[in-house]
């Protein structure tokens, strides 16, 4: 065979599994990517499809299409239901259900990377009423839920129930919660203004909780004071030291540290807090005997393989990394770790393949950024500090360098330059109600 | 009231309520728009959303933003459940189920322009199998069944089952149906060319199946015969002479003129025949004891108003108009009448107002295009009949000029370069199978 016949399954499509693919594309090696959706989601942008300043396709990208020239990659849209270690096989099902399952897949290197979702602290029965944004299906449930509340509002004529639809409610104070929270408000005072009649969509309030005494916990805590002053001045009132303890169709419960509670009437809320790993990684720390931590990640040895099972990997949010000197290593669940990881998956098969030693994997911490709203953002990299505009302007240089695909980067760059410009949002549909799928009378 | 205190209710933001209110804006009344969606679609373009070409945000345009600046433009998001012409009010329903609806609303001038949907030929439960490319939601539907289509083709190892996945049917030869064909055909040939592994999609059958003997039956005979070679050009299967009878998840079945029926295993069926007008139409006519016609229609005076009911005008696809000397108008179903009539009820309340009389609403027919791929195209202007690139630049020409809005042209225009050069499709995101919205494990 040309290609040379290992056969390197990788499951997931993120930036971890997509960083994998592309450093093996060139070896001889057969590589499988199996995913779910049928396209690579660029997640960090996500929050902004949930606000429509983005339309889904510009953070989105055929996985397919990124891998059309490379013959040795083949791309299956499936479910990856179990792993065999013994076999090293990698069980599948046909996404949309009631069809045979196809066969299994055969591996010698198997590379897993099928990221993490949102936990609910455990109440799964919050998540019909707090979407999230991570998944791209979702961040379009938060955007026409986000829309549909001030069209509501302005049909209706009661107060209250009136007040109710215009407090939004993000829950979890980190860097998603914080780009939620600014963009709502920036919706509400920025774009909508002028667009109603009967009410004055800048009147909105928009609570930022947080569980933690101040936002942005991963930041140096000046960094934090400052995201919160900017945060206020664009109309978030960031609700620290408050726990979510209930949530119904109309309301969420929040608990101060004395016990005290608060229920505040909110129709619309989005959940950016308390992230699990994909079962998978459970899945394979129980097979191999391994640790598995209180966020469903499984820990594995200081050059990503499973513990006894050198031929297997796992990358990114679902992997927690023994360090060579002891311990475990502090990685955060953002994309510089997924790629850096998938970059050394990729590189270490190779070198294997040549018969080379393998040293452990390092994480170059390059920085840290979270923005707030147009022009406001607060950044650290390295000893430096940045806030306000210099921030954002880091912040929007790595997003455009990052984003998968020529024509993606023209596109979100136009989208931009015509939002800052004209405080526009072009993206602003309401779709996928369901009482909306019903043919038209 | 500075802006006079003439009431106008117009019901329906498509191509004839937007061009209504558009009229009506720097008038000296009160105008309040009513659409279910919140937003305007380029309908002659939805079949591009249905096979990745555009985005949907492309093709749509937010109503609210359309009327910011008109101070005497109200937007409502709702649903009209009837109108009683003697009290002149327009009962609504919220277009999110369970809530209190909101007040009636009272008019002194009525344009009801609420358009049309399939009819699936009186078989509503063939509309499960069938997606349609009118609306939206159902766009989306259809892209995301296409595109699967191939996905599961690559997973599966039986024959028939393969050909099956890869057989594509369109019902209808009108427009609608030869530009879904062709684009289904180009997505199979140009688009998807060496994307897959296992399969070969360039050998995907698309068939397009129309009742009459000839397809585009609107154009001269000439046009649709080099509009039938055109498409044989690029793989589609013109099916003339059938009808279909029957439908199920896996196969259609069709009937030719002696009577034989031929059943064909296919999992992809997207309908564009027999239209419909909305019930409002029917509603309407019966309350002012009007003729309703075949489709649905409302049989409505020279001066586009309901007889007996000069304060009520109906529009578009809903309105069959009697002619000043006797007899019907035959009007195609098309933007151009939607917008010439919008513009005629616009103008005509303002004559009105100024106490001067309407003459009869005349159609100036501008000429007809059809699409049917990459430079291909029929059009006939006036006398001129053309076909291939020069007929494809007069459709690009059209449609780039009547999108709503400075940023979307621009965007589509930049799309459809990328397309041209590259063959590529950005939006080939599979999205909304009820499966997808399950959370990750």
């Amino acid at each position: 065979m040309a290609d040379g016949d290992h056969r390197v399954v990788v499951i997931g499509g993120g930036f971890g599994g997509l960083r994998a693919v592309r450093q093996l594309a060139s070896a001889p090696v057969q590589i499988t990517l199996v995913d779910r959706r049928n396209f690579h989601l660029f997640q960090p942008l996500s929050y902004q499809v949930a606000t429509g300043a983005l339309p889904p396709s510009e953070v989105a990208y055929p996985l397919r299409a990124l891998f059309k020239r490379d013959r040795n990659v083949t791309v299956l849209l499936a479910d990856v239901t179990g792993v065999d270690l013994e076999a090293r096989r990698v069980a599948l099902a046909d996404v949309s259900a009631g069809e045979t399952p196809p066969d299994p897949l055969e591996y010698d290197t198997l590379i897993v990377a099928a990221g993490s979702s949102y936990s609910y602290f455990g109440h799964e029965e919050w998540r019909e009423h707090a979407a999230e944004v991570k998944s791209l299906e979702s961040a379009v449930t938060v955007r026409s839920r986000l829309l549909s509340a001030f069209e509501r509002a302005e049909m209706i004529d009661d107060r209250e129930e009136r007040r109710a639809q215009l407090t939004f409610v993000v829950v979890g104070g980190g860097p998603t919660g914080v780009e939620m929270a600014g963009q709502i408000a920036e919706l509400a005072r920025d774009t909508l203004r002028g667009d109603f009649r009967r009410i004055d969509p800048t009147g909105a309030r928009v609570l930022l909780v947080e569980t933690a005494d101040r936002l942005l916990t991963t930041f140096p805590e000046s960094l934090s004071a400052k995201a919160a002053r900017s945060l206020e001045r664009i109309g978030v009132t960031p609700t620290l030291n408050r726990t979510v303890v209930g949530m119904d169709a109309e309301s969420v419960t929040l608990q101060a540290p004395d016990g005290s509670s608060e229920r505040i009437a909110a129709r619309t809320v989005v959940w950016a807090a308390g992230v699990r790993a994909s079962g998978l990684a459970g899945m394979l720390g129980e097979a191999a005997g391994a640790d598995i931590d209180r966020a469903g990640r499984v820990t594995i040895e200081p050059d990503l393989t499973l513990p006894g099972h050198p031929e297997v990997m796992v990358l990114g949010d679902m992997a927690a990394v023994r360090k060579p000197e002891g311990g475990v290593q502090q990685l955060p669940g953002v994309a510089p770790v997924a790629i850096q990881q998938g970059s050394y998956a990729g590189r270490s098969v190779r070198r294997r393949l040549r018969g080379e030693t393998v040293s452990p994997f390092r994480y170059v911490d390059k920085g840290n950024v979270a923005t707030i709203g147009r022009g406001r953002a607060v950044a650290e990299v390295g000893f430096l500090r940045l806030s306000g505009l210099p921030a954002w302007l880091v912040w929007f240089g790595v997003h455009i360098f990052y984003l998968i695909g020529f024509q993606n980067r023209l596109l979100v760059l136009m989208e931009w330059t015509f939002s800052f410009i004209t405080h526009g949002r072009s993206s602003r549909l309401i779709v996928d109600t369901p009482a909306e799928h019903e043919p038209p009378t």
